[in-house]
C-alpha cells in the first residue's frame, strides 16, 4: 500500500527498494534467460515477499525455488504450485513436505546422498526429487562421475520419482574475473548435462536440468542440455555483484536508510544509527579488488559517495570513514543527515528486515511490502 | 507456555535456550553487582523478550537499557517505565521519545555533542539526557576531560534535563587477557567518574554515572563513583565471553538446533540445515587465541565436540570441519542427525530467530519464548 511516509519521514534504519531499478536488473535477467533458450525458476530466498517474486517470475504462479519450507508455505498460500526446496531434505522434514504436498503444492526435494535417497523412498509417496550434482567443489552434491549417482538414482526409483538434477556453482561468487565466470557457468553446465546423460544412460528420465547462480546466469555463454536456471540475488544486485562486474553501481536497488548520530572529529569517523542488526555482518567484498567493508554510502537520493563506507559495525551503531583516510567534510554531514547504504550481500541484508520501503527513483512516495522470515 | 515438543520433534534449525544455565548467569552477574555496590540497568537489546527481561532484572520492571525505541515500545507496553535508550539520539526520532515520555515511561536519551544537546533542548520539554563518555577511543562519546562536555552539560540546560553520564567501554572485547580486562574496567570507570566530577564542579547533578558491559561488569575490582552497570550478554554468554575468560563454555546458554543434511566425505565436511540465516555471520572470535569460526558444535545434549566447528555458512547451510583437518567419523553423524551450535556472539544469532525454544538442562520438554525485532 501507499502511505504517508516519504523517505524523509520514515524511522531508521530501514531498507529502501528503488522499483525502477528492480524492474530494470528482472528486464535484463529476463532477457538473458530467453536468449539462453531456457526456462527460469526464480530463487525467492533473497526477497521472501510475495509483490516482487510476482515481478521477477515470467508468468503468473512460476516455478520458484525455496530454501526453506516457510518459503514453500508462504509462496504456496499465495498460488505458487511448481516449488523446488533447493538445500538436501533432512529427514525430519518429509513429514511437512507430505503434507505441502498433500495440499495441492507440487514440491520437489534434493537429495545428494543414499542415505539421503533412502530417507525420501521409505516414505513410499512418490515425492518428486533431484539429485544435486557438485560442479564446483564448494559445497554439497555428487560429483557427476561419482558411482554413487547410479545407487542414488536406483535408490529413488524404490519410493520416490527422480524427476533431474542440479547444481549451484556458488564458487561462482569466487571468481575474479569475467573470464573466470564464463568458464565457471561453462563447469556448472558441464557437470549437471553429464550427470544427466549418465542417468539417462541408466533408464532415468531427467525431465529437470536446472543450474543458477546470478553469476553464472548472466555470464554463460550458452546452456546447451539445461532446462532451467534458478538465480535470486539478480532481482537486487548488491557490492559483490558489482565486484564481479555482473552489474554496476547503479543497478543496485536495496540500500539501508540511516542517520548521521554523531562526529567523531579526533578518530575521523562518523556515526549512525544503521549497524549490523539493519545491515548484516556480510563481508562478502572482503576478497575483492575492491573491499567495500560492511557497505558504500550514498546520499539521500541513492547518488553514492565512492570513497565512504561502512568501516565497521555494532549492533546499532554504524561507523563511517573515508577509504583513503582522508578527512570527513563535517560539514556535509550533520547529526540528523539521512544516508543511503548499500549492502554488500542483498539477501543477508535484507534477512535483517520485516518490510521493504518502494521508491521509484528518487521520487519520494512509499509504498510497503512485506517480506517475512523464519523456517 | 509448554507445548508438546521436545528438541526431537522441533523444526530445525531454531534457537534453543537452557533455562538453568541462564538463571545461573543472572544469578553471577547480581552476585557480581551486589559485591560491587552497584545498580543494574540490565541491556535487553541481546534477549528482546520480555520473559527473559523479566527473570534478568534484581526486581519487578527493574531499570532496563534499551538499543531501539522499538524495545523501548515493547518494555513499556509490559511494564517497564526506567528505560535508557543507550544509543545516541538522531533528531528525526524525538517525536517519538517525546511521545513515548507523554505516555508515562521515563525514557532517558543519549547525547554526545553540541548538536545533539541542541536538538533535544530545542524541543523545551525537559528530556531526561545522559553525556555520553569516550572511555575507550572505541566509539561513541566525548572524552572526559574535553572542553566540549561543559558545552554540551550548558546547551542541555537550555531545554533538556541533564541526568548523568554513561559509558560502553566496548574495547574490552578486544582485550586479550583478563588482567587488561581489568585495566579497562578501571578506564571505564575512571572516565565517566572523571566526567561526572567536571560536571558537578561546573554546577551540574550527576545522579546517574553508567558503565558497563558483560567483560568489565564481571571483572571490575571496584566501582567507586558509579551509581549502575549495563550489560546483557551476560544472560546467554557466547563463545566471545568463552574466549575472554567472562565464562566456561557449560555456562553458554544458547545454541542453534541442526540437522546434519549431507556427507561431504572428499572434502571430509559435514553439511547441516544451520546457514547464516540462522546463526548468523558474526565472526568475533576471529581475533582470538581460538577462532571458533562460525560456531562450535555440540551434541543434542548440549556437550560440545571441542574439535568440531562451522567453518563456513551460506544462507541454509553450515559446513562442518574438524579443527585440526582430521578424518571425520562419518558414523557418528548420519544423516538427520541433531547437533547444537553455540554462537561466537550471541546477540547477533538470537537476531536472527522470533522465538527461544526453552529446555531446563538436558531435559527435553520445551517451552517457547517469544522475540521480537525491527525499530
Amino acid at each position: 500500500m501507499v502511505n504517508g511516509n516519504t523517505l524523509h519521514t520514515l524511522s531508521t534504519p530501514c531498507l529502501v527498494l528503488d522499483e525502477v531499478k528492480m524492474h530494470a536488473n528482472i528486464a535484463r535477467l529476463h532477457a538473458r534467460v530467453r536468449s539462453l533458450g531456457v526456462g527460469l525458476r526464480a530463487h525467492v530466498k533473497t526477497c521472501k515477499s510475495i509483490p516482487i517474486a510476482e515481478r521477477m517470475g515470467t508468468l503468473p504462479h512460476a516455478p520458484i525455488t525455496v530454501s526453506t519450507l516457510q518459503e514453500a508455505e508462504r509462496f504456496f498460500a499465495a498460488g505458487y504450485r511448481d516449488v523446488l526446496y533447493a538445500v538436501g531434505i533432512a529427514p525430519g522434514k518429509l513429514d511437512h513436505v507430505l503434507d505441502l504436498r498433500a495440499r495441492g503444492c507440487d514440491l520437489m526435494v534434493v537429495v545428494d546422498s543414499v542415505d539421503g535417497a533412502r530417507a525420501v523412498a521409505d516414505r513410499g509417496a512418490s515425492v518428486p526429487t533431484l539429485i544435486e550434482i557438485d560442479s564446483d567443489d564448494h559445497r554439497a552434491g555428487v560429483r557427476p562421475h561419482d558411482q554413487a549417482l547410479l545407487t542414488i538414482a536406483n535408490t529413488l526409483r524404490q519410493g520416490a520419482v527422480l524427476r533431474g538434477v542440479m547444481t549451484h556453482a556458488g564458487a561462482s561468487y569466487g571468481c575474479r574475473s569475467s573470464a573466470a565466470i564464463v568458464a565457471m557457468a561453462e563447469q556448472e553446465r558441464g557437470a549437471v548435462v553429464e550427470a544427466a546423460r549418465r542417468l539417462q544412460a541408466n533408464g532415468s528420465a531427467t525431465p529437470i536440468v536446472s543450474v543458477g547462480s546470478t553469476p553464472t546466469v548472466m555470464f554463460a555463454e550458452h546452456l546447451t542440455g539445461v532446462s532451467e536456471v534458478r538465480a535470486g540475488v539478480f532481482v537486487f544486485m548488491d557490492l559483490v555483484m558489482v565486484g564481479l562486474a555482473v552489474c554496476t553501481l547503479a543497478d543496485v536497488a536495496l540500500s539501508v536508510l540511516v542517520t548521521v548520530i554523531g562526529h567523531q572529529r579526533q578518530k575521523n569517523l562518523l556515526l549512525t544509527d544503521g549497524g549490523w542488526m539493519a545491515l548484516s555482518r556480510d563481508h562478502g567484498t572482503e576478497q575483492h579488488a575492491v573491499d567495500q567493508r560492511y557497505g558504500l554510502v550514498c546520499d539521500v537520493a541513492g547518488q553514492p559517495f565512492a570513497d565512504l563506507i561502512v568501516t565497521d559495525t555494532n549492533q546499532e551503531h554504524g561507523i563511517l570513514a573515508r577509504r583513503d583516510g582522508g578527512p570527513i567534510d563535517w560539514n556535509a554531514f550533520p547529526v540528523g543527515t539521512l544516508l543511503r547504504v548499500l549492502p554488500n550481500h542483498a539477501c543477508a541484508t535484507a534477512a535483517q528486515h520485516d518490510r521493504y520501503h518502494v521508491v521509484r527513483n528518487d521520487r519520494n512516495a512509499v509504498t510497503t511490502w512485506p517480506r517475512f522470515g523464519g523456517w
